[in-house]
């Protein structure tokens, strides 16, 4: 019998945001879920705010844009999410109720021919998590309810236990050093002493950052357009940092890295030039990792690219458990990605969290809600 | 001591045609190279024309233009030749006076860290075999002398032994099905019972079908714009070819694998539209192979490929010791590689051969040279 | 709902054979099972018997051997067996009712860390499918009920269509073919005129040389003590065979493939001179997949591997989907896996089907029992 | 035109030992050599003595021994040193005169199946570096003149530079750091966050256990028999250790990373135990890599690693351009492999130096001999 059903305090109801249209958000209630087979039940205590996250309080979440239907007026969003255990569904005993523990988004179906390959966050049947053709995929936050709500249900695969060590706000960023982490597993990963260039000093590009250095890439170089994510990125591990606003980057990478060009490129800015910039500074036989991506087809050097046998991965989530590796490089202090944490609200505050997330408010680069212990009062990280 | 030292049948002076300038061939003579250690003299018996020598001779060799030199006067072009072993030079006890051989193309410098790595196609020292600056790569008809000429120097690792049974004609189109192995072996290689999708019917999308088809793939689709070339295609194993100009290739080729697209596409086409119908018709996490390449620029849906995690690898060459694979698909008959073998020419008629391939003269594909034993009055294959 | 609910065509009970004790099978009934979610219900035509089979009848079933229990009175063993799908558990549409298939064993639980990377041949919750430790794995055969009955309830991931054109005797031979090939995957697959050896012509060995061929092989060597099966394995696509009772293996490869030895040995044989041989005949930096193996720790010749820096892949089973592209090879008629079945029973008959396999009485090599159209009378294929 | 020509303060003839017969060295001299193509002499500054060079010394170098030779009288043993290039060969300009360099062993002759795979430390022309059979290999100190003496000459693959805050005696250490990352490595690179046992605490051993901290392994255990050792190997890094004298290393390693088993061993011990243990410890789909090996065949538990899955990785040496990542990890601080650096002696004293590493006086682990500024009497370090 699943232990949430005699759990006394796990309350019936809970807070949720839903998205109620365009880049509008309710606060409203809902049922808390009852986590089934192999699944668990998160109390949430804080969650991080992605770039994807407005993405979707825009556009509706992929499961509906990619089947056309209108918004979802009760879908919750919200996915780097970390909390605490709070009851377990059949056939749990991989955690435990009371365990913190942070979360990854893809729960693949366990049935394509992707997921039999290890491939889960190239799961064949995305999406398909409801009705007669349930196939269990489930990716909280963009197809099934997320984390800005009081509870969420989990699959076992994404969960991740937390060390005591760790703060929550910390926990919360497991996800987005795990993407990071999936681009250069994705390189090949035998990065150190090997020549690593990370465009764009977003999330994922900064924690791109940190965890080259933590395996070892030297030189390691950033590129971005503004000097204080550069000066971040510097404390994260950057060697050397450019801004592409003062000097061309390719010849400038080249400057640093050797004239023959970077062995590989983390392209985390996603715009036609940082791509094209990014293909011509790989050198011969090096790879590229597309970690972001411009809304429209753009005009790509693809000549360049395969006439020096370059090879370009288009990531998308934090697949092969790279967000396991990622916790470990962090339980084991290989980095501080809290240095990209900037900003903590109260859940109550989302609407105003993301304001400053999407306008970069105060520099804002991650901003982090709390359920619990957080004045309803904005207030920024010291 | 070398063997060509006193091996009388090697003369001291052959024939060669050399780029005069643009588009222009002269017949002359030259000295007959000699093999230094690791290398071998080749008697050249018959050599296929390849579209990347009528862009050498329309712009000159890549080492030239990459140096942003003038025209080598004295280049002789041509590297999809065979022949048979003249003399050896210091060292050789791989091959012997007598053996017939084929080639391909690049002798990386075994210096560099891609050689290092076994990637001898992307070597770091292209085109670096002069002078002070020597480091021993060899690109036989794009940076050192080729096969239009009665002789070559190859380094052993790019000869293969051809077989009694394999005319000269098929032989000189092992390189060609190397290139295509070569691509196959970047997506992976485990096709068999996989779905995939060469576009572009030319030589290297060609021998593709063949080489996916003998490693198993199923189903196996070839989109092209001209229904004898499919036709060929459909002679060496593709189950199914959609005319572009008549279906729109990427519901097409759904309709043949499934909605969720393909597991591989291999990309011989190489312009705007293949490359993005490449990238639409491509499963979550599936993989594209670059075979060819559009001259400048092109707006690529890159957003559909990271959104999708599919990888794409712009493949330069044969490498990966490809050649060998595909010579042992060859010799066990697995495939016929000479259905793309169009016309044959003497040496001296290379002009008229050239024009054939360029201008498709007859529906010219494959169209070889042969040394010895053709009529100076060109013919085409049964 | 559950499709077979209302299929009035499954019957409530099936004949099923179930181990009384050691080497004693009991005919008796046992209610049809009922698939799950993701499962389906398989009717049984034809399944054949594996010297596992025998080691299970004799031992009792893995499960219960590593958990120390008494033998399951109740337990049906068999696991290469393929027939027409029944019903359909709950959200399954990539099957339908009244398709043939054939199966494999493994269903790995999706959860563990194994499965997680693809690996559910490894999944670390084998076994685990009972009670409040349901990890839904399955291995029908070894830890859930097997093929020696008329219905069996398997997971869709090991579930493979059988082609029209394909006789019931060879689809269950699939599973077989796809352990030889997840062999000579995990050696890296790039066989194609590389040296092969195959040690030990049984069902396994003699279907590695079938796929090593398929895949290009060359030269390919199947070593073994009875020239019977040397010679099946001849036919088959061994290029030479060595009986190792007329000549000692090592030197006799060494002769065919040359003195540095060969690129990969399939070692099928399972004892310490075979093994030793294996080691002993493999090139420096070779590979060495190990499908069989003694029933106690021999005396292993490790030196020589660390040595020459040569890798041994203790393989269990047939993962990473080898059994699809073992079939993608059937179909296409690569090879003829027939040629190792010898023998057909009914299902009645299974106690003389399973003495002609363990004593090889008529030369057995692969024993089928067919469920229906086959006398009572036992008969050999001819 | 070579430098080392005109280059004064090259002398011509050098101090160097030689191997006089079994366990016997002669200090002599002999010319200095010249470097080839793409290779440098090296002024050697400092030399630690291996393992293996107690067995050259004892055996004769490996290239003689497999060919049946007695021992060569002028053979310079010695292969982990670093020094400073005092002349460069022909076509080198990778590095300059003057440069700290360290140094690998294996240069793969390039041209063999392996080397072109990028398999150096595999090639198939191992010791094949002499006379018309000259095919370019060379592993100095094994088949090609080695450290102790005052000059070597390098092929350019095998030579790294060293950082200016590194000392001399660290970057003896570097092929060692090396050989432990090529180990983990061919194990798959990927341990961030999976457990990893290392058996045995010798130099190798506890270097991995300072590369596979470094790389993320967690929890990391070390087993041994000498307490002094395993305290080594805590300060490297290693979470647990295991004194098989004390506990049963299979159990004691189950209780630390589950019942399980282990993902990773790292086998450094090469005595029947130590392996059979390994394998017992190692969870299924688990890998190991034996980094040493016992003198004789040896009776191992081959059946529990096929039927659990497991692969065992026989290396040998430092492949994979490991040491340039293991470099990249020393210089940026990830470990102090001097930890494992226990005395120094001057040239000289060499047979002394032998003395301290073969018996382990002092507790000797690693014994390093210095050219310059040493005195003539041994001192421990401190």
């Amino acid at each position: 019998m699943p232990e949430h059903m005699d759990s006394p305090q796990v309350p019936e109801v809970m807070k949720a945001w839903v998205i109620g249209g365009p880049d509008e958000l309710i606060l409203t209630e809902k049922p808390v879920p009852k986590p089934g087979r192999a699944e668990v039940l998160v109390r949430i205590d804080a969650v991080a705010i992605c770039a994807t996250d407005l993405e979707i309080l825009h556009y509706g979440s992929p499961a509906l844009v990619q089947g056309g239907k209108p918004f979802d007026k009760n879908f919750t969003p919200g996915h780097e999410y970390m909390g605490t255990i709070a009851a377990l569904g059949d056939g749990v005993d991989e955690f435990h109720v009371g365990q913190r523990v942070t979360v990854e988004i893809h729960a693949g179906c366990g049935q394509c021919k992707r997921c039999r390959m290890g491939m889960y966050t190239s799961c064949h049947n995305y999406g398909l998590n409801y009705g007669e053709h349930n196939k269990g995929h489930r990716a909280n936050g963009f197809t099934t309810d997320g984390g800005f709500a009081e509870y969420a249900v989990n699959h076992i695969n994404t969960v991740i236990s937390v060390p005591d060590a760790m703060t929550d706000e910390e926990a919360t960023l497991v996800v987005t050093a795990g993407t990071s982490m999936y681009g250069l597993t994705e390189l090949g990963g035998l990065v150190a002493g090997e020549s690593v260039v990370v465009s764009g000093p977003g999330p994922i590009g900064l924690l791109a950052v940190a965890v080259a250095k933590a395996l070892g890439a030297s030189p390691l170089v950033l590129t971005g357009t503004r000097d204080s994510r550069l000066e971040i990125g510097r404390k994260l591990g950057a060697d050397h940092v450019i801004n592409v606003r003062n000097s061309e980057p390719v010849a400038a990478v080249k400057e640093i890295v050797g004239s023959k060009g970077a062995d590989y490129v983390v392209e985390c800015a996603g715009n036609e030039q940082s791509i094209n910039d990014a293909i011509r500074m790989t050198n011969r036989g090096g790879k590229i990792c597309l970690a972001a991506f411009p809304h429209e087809p753009a005009r790509i050097d693809l000549p360049y690219a395969v006439q020096n046998n370059i090879y370009l991965y288009g990531i998308r989530g934090e697949g092969r458990s790279a967000t396991h590796r990622a916790m470990a490089m962090m339980e084991a202090k290989r980095f501080d990605a809290s240095l990209i944490h900037t900003h903590t609200f109260a859940l109550e505050d989302l609407p105003t969290a993301i304001r400053y997330a999407r306008d970069r408010v105060e520099d804002a680069i991650k901003v982090v809600v709390k359920m619990r212990g957080v004045e309803r009062v904005s207030q920024a990280a010291e």
